[in-house]
Formats: C-alpha cells, structure tokens, sequence
C-alpha cells in the first residue's frame, strides 16, 4: 500500500514522498485497521515539514495530522464498533492508504457524512468551537472579533459562532471583497485600518467585544486589543506574518487586554475520552445538520502528493487540498 | 496652606505649582481633616502631569495619588478615628498640607509608624502584593522572575515574596552588579541576554517558573516569556522601554504562555471595604514586621515640589523621591 514518509524537514513538496510499504497484518484484540478515505493538508502538516513545528518527531517518519475513514477490520475484543464503521483518526501520522490504531483512537459517526468533511473535522473546527467557548462566556447575540476570516478556522469560527447564535466581526485588507469575506457565513467586516476601533464601534454599538481571534500575531495582534472592550481576550492561534504578537501596555495595563495562545494539539492530549467524544459528536452534529462545512480547493490521489503539497504551498488559496488515498466501499 | 495644582499637561517639574488656598473649613459629620505628613512622587503621578495616564482630571487640577498622614479633626458621626490617629489616604489628590476626606478613605494604622513609610505603602506595595498572589498559585519556595528589580514595586516584590517563602530571579544588565540589584532583598540574578532561559535552568533546576512580572515591555515581554515554563503568566504592569509588548506565537501557542496587565486603580476601585482593609493591614503588617522597606532617594518641603519633580525625572536614581508638607505633631 501506499503511505507518505519524509526524511528531511524543508519545503513541504519536496521533501515528502510516496511509499510502498506493506498492507497491514491483522490487528491486535483492542485495535482496528482503517481505510483512509479522505486527508487534508493542515497549515500544521505544513510545518512539520518544514520543521517549523511546536513538536517534531524522529526522521525518518511518517505524517499526517488528519483523516478520515471506514473500519477495515477490528480485533477480537472491540466493542462498539464494526467493519464498514465510518471514523475519524484522532491520532497522528494519518498520511497512508490504511492505518492500524487502537480503537480508542477512532471516534465513530453516522456512515452517510461525506469522508472529505469529515476529514477536517479533528483540528480546524475544534480549534474554532474551543476557541469560542473556553475564553470568554460570549451572550447570545454576542460579538468576537477575528483576523483571518477566510481561513479554514476563520471559516469555521463564522459558522458555528451562527449556530450559536454569536455574531463575527472579520477583519478584511483595505479594498478587500466584503461579499467574498463574509460566504463563509460572517456576519459583518471591518477594514484593517488605523481607524479599526471606530469601525468596530460604529458596527456593534455599546455592546461589549470581549473575544478576539488572531491567527496572524505581528501588529494585527495590537490591532485587536484596541478593537476590544476592556477587559477582552485576544487568543493567539497563528503567525501568518511571521512576526512576533506585538500589544500596547496601555492596552495591557489600562485597558487590561489579555493576550493567551491556543494549541489544539496540548488540549487534545489533556481531554478524558468522554470529553473528546461529546467535543466530536458536538461537531459532527453541525456536519450533518448542515450549519458547518468548510470549503475544498481540490482533490489528488495519495501518488499525487507532491502535487496536492505544492497547490498546498501556493498563497491565497482559500480552502483546502484533499487527497482521497481509497475510495469508499461501493461507491 | 500650600497645596499643588497643575493647569495644563507638561513636563512634571515645570508644570506643577505649589499655590496658597484656604485652610479646610470643619468637616461634615461624615469627613476627617488629615494633616499630610508625607507623600512620595510615584511614576503614575508622573505620568499624569505629562498627560500620558490611563486616566486624566480636567484642567486645572489636583494630584497625588499617595500620602500618610494625621487625623486633625473628625465629623460628629465618625466612629473609631480621632484626631491624633495616624492613616494612610486612600483617595487621590493629596499633595496638599492638608485633606478634607470622606472617613471611609483613611485607612487608620499604629502610630509609631514611620509616615515615609506609610506615605509608600497604598501603591507599589500593594501592586507587588497582588500581583504575586492573584495571578498564579505559587509553591513555597517556588520562583517568581521580574525584570526591575530595583524599581519601588521591584523591591517590594523581592520583600514580600521573602516573607512569603517565594524566591525572587531578578534580570540585571549586562555588566550591572548583581550585589546591587539584590540589596533589597531578591534571591539570585539572571542577566538580559539571549541565553536567559538558560541561566534560569541553571539557577533553579527542573522547578517551574509560572511568573514573571514585567515592568519594561518590548522585547523584555518575550525574553521573560521564554524564560517561563510552559501555561506561566507575565504580569505587564510598566512600559520603561516605551515600546509594545512583545511576544513570539512560539510562546504564546505551542508553550501557552499568557500575557496579562496590571493596573492598580481598577482593582482598587473594585475592592469593598473589608477587603481594602484586609489587604492595608496585611501590608501595614510587613512594615511593623521590618520585612518592608523601599528605599528613599531625597525628601523635599512642599515648597521646593519644582526641585522635587527635576530630581524624579532623572533616570537612574534608586528610591523614591518624597515630599513632607507638615511635621508630625510633638516631632
């Protein structure tokens, strides 16, 4: 079968390859060997790569943060879950054709989810859905604030802040399409602009910000401490510009502007079982209900990795590659 | 009587003036008359004369966020005061040979007191003293870190923390004396340089490192974010580089470190009484205990408030610069 290896970090779609390794042996009593239907290309994926990453493992390995799948085969004693079982992969390393996990490692859904949405599901939406409910207690019909709208988080941060019934804000470049911003379901924009808090103001009135969502750090960090209330929290989940987050002490001190960071990765580990099953049921609930649904650039198959990797590298793409490694029974 | 007023936003020393007005006529049931015994020059009042504070009076105005002295006249319905006590002033406005206060903003201390002491006690102190308890829960014998250690709150945290059985890791310049940096009190030094978090390792071993108090900002925010072990606070509470905090996403997503602001007034404001009472006697308690005392640089007559602000302004100086309008009675 088919899996990605890599055994240098650099840019992304050179270093990684297409392997033929053996078909998984039957597995262990407490294990099920899953068909991968359907991976994403993660920004985080990326940057292990690249090695740029906040853990990096042992070279040579293998990769793949996400993916989802069907049950192949699972061993004498797993409960609750058979052949044909459509999956998530919660652990790591998912870049293959199959995977043998332990069965506490797939969380089961119901078969009619469509695999290359579901393929997203683990990292982006949680990060949104964590994000906006463990930092501020936002009010129905409440406002946050974030920097990267058309990003797979951003996108998900405007979906299912509707399904809550909260409201964004998505910051938008100067002469930036408001109309292009605002189809992933964000409720209104403002321009990034020296002017942001007055826009801001102007669009919400005298109800309160307290939640701010940056995923580029650098001055748009500052940006949003300004835009906030006092007493807000910027969560910091990414470094598009490169730069360091960059926030006033009058923001700081007077103002008292939290600044805190956000890893899925730390908060995936620290969950119990019940936890990450309510978090992913949760989840799953807005895929079928139609209220989440991330947008796809393309599509490659697992020998087209260095393709779907250098599409992946292109800038100011919006949405995501998706290789599909096998294709689902009967279909 | 002498009392200081400023009309316009300036450099302190040329825009403050020691104006004569009338002496305070008798006290509603409900008021004291305090004889100002001392009042030191603190940054913040600095900052309010060059119009660079969180919060500014309108023009013309008093100022003077601290002063100790000594009751002259209590109101008829006034319990627990009489004239001769000695207090702190909780209010603002105090640099004035005499207060008319609502009794409720004196907080009434032991008489052998020094009031040089006291007049010091309602800021920086009690800014050290939150900011080690309310922000992380610190081990005895744990480690707190902070970047000014000979500032007023510098000492202050170096003197509380050790009689709280908290150790103190204190940043010093290049080539500064590390005998300097610790005569009021701190554990052990660490130098501002790149392997900062390589000195701390080596200073305190596998304990953790949960909080570091920044008075500097810039990039001092980040190298004491590095110096932190992995979920630890900074507390900003001062901008002496008068450049933004910053703070690389490396620390702030993949090791979840947070930054935090802290300004006295706000909390301040939102304590009640019994709590404001608590958190004065707590602090009254470490000056009669010996276990506190900031250093004083000069002491000047009310008169002379133009020379006292020309030496505040000079950078360098250790120590507080103080200004006694009335000598205590008997004295």
């Amino acid at each position: 079968m088919k899996q990605i290896q890599f055994s240098s970090f650099g840019q992304p779609s050179v270093v990684a390859r297409c392997v033929d390794v053996p078909e998984p042996t039957a597995p262990a009593a407490w294990e099920v060997v899953v068909k991968i239907l359907a991976f994403p290309i993660n920004v985080a994926d990326m940057a292990v790569l690249a090695g740029r990453y906040g853990s990096l493992p042992k070279l040579p390995s293998t990769i793949g943060m996400e993916a989802a799948g069907e049950l192949e085969q699972c061993g004498s004693s797993v409960k609750d879950l058979q052949p044909g079982d459509r999956v998530i992969l919660l652990a790591n390393n998912n870049w293959s054709e199959k995977r043998t996990v332990p069965a506490s490692a797939v969380h089961k859904v119901p078969s009619e989810i469509d695999p290359i949405q579901l393929s997203m599901l683990k990292v982006n939406p949680a990060t949104a859905h964590i994000m906006l409910t463990q930092f501020e207690k936002l009010e129905p019909n409440g406002w946050v604030i974030q920097n990267a709208p058309t990003g797979s988080v951003g996108q998900a941060v405007s979906q299912l802040a509707n399904a809550s019934g909260i409201r964004t804000l998505n910051i938008i470049r100067e002469g930036a399409s408001a109309t292009h911003a605002l189809r992933f379901g964000g409720t209104a924009t403002v321009v990034d602009r020296v002017d942001l808090a007055e826009q801001v103001k102007s669009e919400i009135g005298p109800q309160p910000l307290r939640l701010a969502l940056d995923a580029i750090a650098g001055a748009g960090t500052n940006h949003l401490a300004s835009a906030l209330s006092e007493h807000g929290t910027i969560v910091n989940y990414g470094m598009l510009s490169g730069e360091p987050c960059l926030i006033t002490p009058e923001n700081t001190i007077f103002r008292n502007i939290s600044l805190r960071g956000f890893w899925l990765s730390k908060i995936l580990n620290r969950l119990n079982l019940g936890e990450r099953t309510e978090l992913y049921s949760t989840l799953c609930n807005y895929l079928v209900n139609g209220q989440l649904k991330l947008s796809v650039d393309s599509c490659f198959d697992i020998t087209e990795i260095n393709d779907a990797l250098k599409r992946a590298e292109q800038r100011g793409r919006v949405g995501k590659v998706i290789v599909t490694p096998c294709k689902q029974a009967g279909a």
